[in-house]
């Protein structure tokens, strides 16, 4: 039972940003701070741009930022807008399901209730609860920009 | 956000057994009714024997057949026995972490949260929920078994 690599990179994306209160961050900087491969991160940042959760700015001094406060930006949402789909099974897949059962099955409504309790539970908190704020985390999140505005 | 196809098969294995009041079942059998390659079901069947839901009986008129009546079978156990892993994010799986906010990141207590609720929906049905009976199923569901056993 797993959300995609993409949702992960997605809310490490989010959660740098809400820590960046201000300026603009370039993909690069997060590329390094999460050692991901900046491709990877391209592809990611596009979709939560046209989601609405980040705007991004282009040419040399461009870069992105959160589109409203991190207390705006629900992780259910979040999730909805990033996993590529919610096909917990093959039967939620109208085009390729196969299994001969479905139409007397009611597995697929159980799967259904199921995956509204997960993202109920998810829809109770937004990005400004994700991160712990205390010493600890200070030393662990010392991005460029929180070292720049001081 | 997916279950493996892995606990898909598993549930249709142990939906057709549910079915097959009497004798027993082969492996040849749900391969055929479901059109999955009998490798992977071979590999499936053997984990859940391991994991108590059917028993197996070797042998020229060998087959397999439920542990226990379908109403003792509930689905959320089923899917923590077949499931690889419950790893929704990087940061679940300790070996392979590279998450580096992970020690100061809420997020995994939210998605645990989450994943808990997913599973309570499931722990309150059994297998004996899982089909519609009516004339439509007996039409579709025209197992061999149910044909020999009248």
């Amino acid at each position: 039972m797993q959300l995609t690599q993409y949702t992960d990179y997605s809310f490490r994306v989010l959660i740098y940003l809400s820590e960046k209160t201000e300026g603009l961050t370039t993909v690069s900087e997060i590329a390094k701070f999460h050692s991901i491969s900046r491709n990877h991160l391209v592809k990611v940042i596009h979709n939560l741009a046209t989601k609405g959760f980040i705007v991004t700015t282009r040419g040399r001094n461009g870069g992105m930022m959160l589109s409203r406060p991190p207390s705006m930006i629900n992780l259910g949402d979040v999730v909805r807008k990033t996993e590529p789909n919610f096909n917990i099974a093959e039967c939620f897949d109208a085009v390729n399901n196969r299994c001969v059962i479905t139409p007397v099955c009611e597995l697929k409504s159980f799967f259904s209730e199921a995956q509204t309790a997960f993202l109920r539970v998810l829809d109770k908190y937004t990005l400004a609860d994700t991160l712990i704020r205390d010493q600890q985390a200070q030393k662990i999140i010392s991005l460029p920009a929180s070292t720049k505005s001081t």
